[in-house]
């Protein structure tokens, strides 16, 4: 592969991907580069005899399957540990592991845990490179680089789009890493939320409002969150589906407001007449599987300092 | 390798195996053709690139190894999810992970399910090959195909054999998988079972009998079921031992009525004493691992197309 | 690779690691030279187109992630079963279940169960290569033959050496190992433990002492039990850390009493202020998980007998 030759120059290379700021727009946009190449071209040997440990702390399909596969097909021998029947139940603590399990010439660290920020925590320990595939309400970084791979390849810019992103946002870490990542690119956000699903800090970097009319006029890119209805008992707010759909739900209607070019994003699955009407969901951009492997290709690639040989 | 020579010619490649009725007599005896070139040559490189993900919602170590055996050996990347935490917990239904784990270049999902019929209604959300790996009591057609490579490599034919399949056949999807697979190639089949064991409409192609003594008479090949005394509490039949052999055991007496070259098939582990006497257990071909591995190798290689090209 | 020359002849090739009394002291001196080679060469293809089967019937991270990382570096397709979910739940029995295994061309098996003993137990059923890795109470070998590797690499010879190990010995596996391949090559072992925590029958091959004051004097290296206050409940013994730190705890006095160039090991994690005083932590080796994928792979090399050809 002489795939080098386009990639802007990098100084150095990344150790860790922890949070969108680890990441300058360079970064950005060579990963972007490094994942439409694995669009074609599905395998690779840049990490042939390397070691992925996979340290998945909470229920995972999707994301883990997603890792794996990425790993195997650039040629890594990939180990995902069975945490539930690990040796942190005979009372050695997560720090201890995770030294051990770097001393055990692991190059990539993938780890998911229920507690945010405890991935860039951990990472402190670790010589070699650490990747946060979700940590709490706190960031998913891999998974905004795969969703801004699908809004790239559809707009074929970022800058100056107006993104609006709707749905139950304090609990998610996709859409803080989204809304980090796309701000950093030049996008306007919009995000759309009862009052009690967003963090006011977010008025910084995005405008808010608290209805989808409200908010998506002229939108470019509209991401909808799944509703999330096993978090809904915890007190936050516990709208009936009609209600939410009345405020939050994108119908025909609404999205006459929108740029005719809109495209709409939803991680699936869709609950059909709470989020979006069903007349509509056709219109739905899943956020691709596909996408997401061939960005985690790009992240092994790009942060295994393979293309700065 | 240059085994396409020997095949029997195919119109197109198979996309499901999900039960016996997905295969011609022409799919069968390719199979069973590269299988036994598995058995000497153990390694290829058919599956190189390619990945296969096992969804095994059901308890198993021998399928299940079986099938990773297989794949690794032909330079598969192998995905074997861990299902009791996967995100099926979070609310999302088993259709959604499916897709979207199809959507992952999977080139092969290998589902094993408690409930009959899932496995069919599962693959009709998946583009890829989807590979029955027993679905409740309903079909096991790979073990079948084992069960079959078995007999042919000791008879050298099938068509015109007796073949008797003894016990508890009402909760056995590998005997109903070999039912079907043996009569369409021609044997004459004989079920011996409890009443309460045996599915009438079973008569349609095979003859039934309620012991073993009336239906053994010139048999080639003898199938003894495992008495699965787990389930024998539900009420269906609870015999007691030495009713049960008495009946439906075989030993050194029974076994004269069959011909001389009789071959004695069992699934493993065998309970002593009652599906057959201590004294004849050395007469007992148990369906060997091996012959499984290099049969769902076939299976592979023969569903991945490999060979028409 | 041409490794084979500077290795002692050997007559035949090991087919099981159960215990210490498998090896020769030829073999453990070829195991190590291969380990050392190892260290600087990370990947072979000596396990190409082999299969390694993990069956870990008892909790392991460390020990686990080794052995699979090791044999995926030589090359091997490894299964890490899941057993929590095996057949065995089925009925079937741990010596059926290990015997299906291996006529599955496993090549090896490594064992780790909770019962003493029962590894060789169900070695007697395999045609194949067996490795323990940890049973009960009994051997931990491949942990001493790595512990043996940070010795000999630091101390260039063991003969005569003085190696004292203190702590919980009667429930470490791990002790028991290194004691039997320690004092099988020369060294002289000191025991030092509580009364309740060492075998008396140990005074055959080594000296055994009460406190460690008593036995430290003029050691060559001190190996560190970690205090396994998880077992501490069951009556055996249960000191109050400061009772125990007094008479087994290494501080910066008793230590004066060893030789100038003392090596301290321990298994990790380390209890501050209960094993070790604080200020001397840094002088520990923490049992190195490199060492471990090292000897692991060293010992896949050997037994594989490839390196006899």
């Amino acid at each position: 592969m002489v795939w080098q030759n386009n990639l802007q120059c990098n100084k150095g290379y990344r150790k860790n991907l922890l949070k969108i700021s680890d990441l300058t727009v360079n970064d950005i946009e060579n990963i972007i580069i490094l994942a439409n190449r694995y669009t074609n071209e599905k395998n690779s040997s840049v990490l042939q005899g390397k070691t992925i440990i996979n340290l998945f702390f909470e229920n995972s399909t999707r994301t883990l399957a997603s890792f794996e596969i990425a790993a195997k097909s650039l040629g890594a021998n990939v180990l995902t540990l069975p945490i539930q029947s690990s040796s942190i139940n005979k009372g050695e603590d997560l720090k201890d592991m995770i030294k051990t399990l770097d001393a055990m010439e692991s190059n990539f660290m993938i780890i998911r845990h229920q507690n945010s920020g405890i991935v860039s925590d951990l990472a402190k320990y670790v010589k070699h490179s650490v990747i946060n595939a979700g940590d709490g309400q706190n960031e998913h970084p891999t998974q905004a680089l795969a969703d801004y791979l699908v809004i790239k390849n559809h707009k074929k810019r970022i800058n100056g789009l107006k993104v609006v992103i709707c749905g139950d946002i304090l609990h998610s870490r996709v859409a803080r890493s989204n809304i980090r990542l796309l701000s950093m690119l030049g996008a306007k956000i919009s995000l759309i939320a009862p009052t009690t699903l967003v963090c006011k800090h977010f008025s910084e970097i995005a405008s808010i409002h608290y209805s989808l009319s409200e908010g998506i006029n002229d939108a470019d890119v509209i991401m909808l969150l799944r509703l999330q209805k096993e978090r809904m008992n915890h007190g936050y707010f516990i709208p009936s589906t009609k209600e939410y759909f009345h405020l939050y739900g994108l119908d025909s209607k609404k999205i006459l407001h929108a740029k005719p070019d809109v495209i709409i994003m939803h991680p699936g699955p869709v609950n059909r007449g709470t989020e979006i009407s069903s007349d509509i969901t056709d219109k739905i951009i899943l956020q691709q599987a596909s996408s997401g492997i061939a960005v985690r290709k790009a992240i092994f690639h790009y942060y295994s300092g393979a293309f700065l040989m």
